[in-house]
Formats: C-alpha cells, sequence, structure tokens
C-alpha cells in the first residue's frame, strides 16, 4: 500500500478565521471559498457522504461509481477536486485509489460557518 | 421600510441530513450544493463576513461595494445568489437594499459538514 505523497490538507486548518466573526482577509476568504466550491456541486456532496459513511471513513472508487451512477473516470475527476480543496486524501493500493475523508477540513469549514455554535462544543 | 416578500429561507433547515451521517438523498444533496455553491467565491465569502461583522448582522449595499472593490451591480449579482440560497434576507428601504445574515442558514450548513462535533453543543 502506496501512500499519498500529495502536500495535503490544505491551508484551512491555518485559516480559522470564521466568516461570521468580522471581515475577512482576501486569502482568508480564497481558501474558504475554495473548499465550498468543491462541494458546490451535488455529486461531490454525495461522494463525501458515501465516503464519510464507510467504515473508517474511508471508500474504494470501485464502490463510489455505481451509488452515484458515473462512470469511473468522472468520478476521479470529481474526487480529485475534493483532494485539492483538502477535503479527502487519497492512497493508491493496487489497481485502487481508496479515499479518505479529512474531518479536520469539514470541522474547519463548519467552524467558519458558525464559530458560535461550534465554540461551546468540545 | 417594506420587508421582502420573498418565500425565504430555503429548504436547508428541512434538509438536516449530515455530510458525515450516511448517505445523502439527491434531493438533500442537491439543496446542500446550492447553498455550498453560493460560498463557493471568494467576493461572496467576504459579502457574508462583511454583512456578519456588521450592527444586527445586518448591512446596506451601499456599504458593500468599497471594501469589496466592486460595482453595485456587480455585487447585487452576489448578493442575489446568496438569497437565493437563503444565507441572506433582503429589505428595501427608501433607495437602498439592506441585506441581512441568515445565521440558522449558516448554522445549517456548518451542522452537515461536522455534525458530530456541533451535536455536543447548544
Amino acid at each position: 500500500m502506496a501512500s499519498t505523497p500529495t502536500p495535503l490538507p490544505l491551508a484551512l486548518s491555518a485559516c480559522c478565521s470564521p466568516v461570521t466573526g468580522g471581515e475577512l482577509s482576501e486569502e482568508a476568504a480564497a481558501t474558504l471559498a475554495r473548499v465550498f466550491k468543491a462541494l458546490g456541486d451535488p455529486t461531490r456532496v454525495r461522494l463525501v457522504s458515501l465516503i464519510a459513511a464507510s467504515p473508517d471513513a474511508e471508500a474504494c472508487i470501485c464502490d463510489l461509481t455505481a451509488p452515484v451512477g458515473l462512470a469511473q473516470p468522472t468520478v476521479s475527476h470529481h474526487m480529485k477536486l475534493l483532494a485539492d480543496a483538502g477535503l479527502v486524501t487519497r492512497t493508491q493500493r493496487g489497481r485502487w485509489a481508496y479515499y479518505r475523508i479529512v474531518p479536520e477540513a469539514l470541522a474547519a469549514a463548519a467552524r467558519a460557518l458558525a464559530p458560535v455554535e461550534i465554540a461551546t462544543s468540545a
């Protein structure tokens, strides 16, 4: 099993400025927008939810094509956008790519949207 | 002051299925994707943060153009996308449109991303 050599995850964790906590810098806004844009597609939202619902929040691409009803190259393209945004990591095992959720990235995006509510947890 | 007659806010509150809580229906995924797509642009992320940082989380469009460095028609277009996604409401007062954050919409989107973390709050 070869682990991903990608320089993930993104700068989201460094960009903790909440959307609702004051005016954001252009850079922080751009980082957040990149994440939201990756999630701004119904298929990608479903892929994230499918992977999150899998054991260990990891899924083989071979198990993702049927549920979303798309060919593997199309699913791979969607997964690349999610990986580029830091929402998933990719591991190649033999013939198949496996994708795992980066819970910190989802949590950071959530915090940016509702910092007060989340600040009371944990 | 004329209140907005728009049928907002969106179905987000009805669509509480978290992304990470199991496989989402196509409909729930589409609703969430619409919200994330509205936030998937740096200018719109900044507009939301500017409004959220204003007194009562409300701002006149006349105060939004300078900070983002864009003409009013462009800002109005961005604001329409945010309003269509249910993230802000719009009120016309005389010459100007005022926009107010819908905190429930932001919170619902946040819950969809990190339900466990948020479930421990409140």
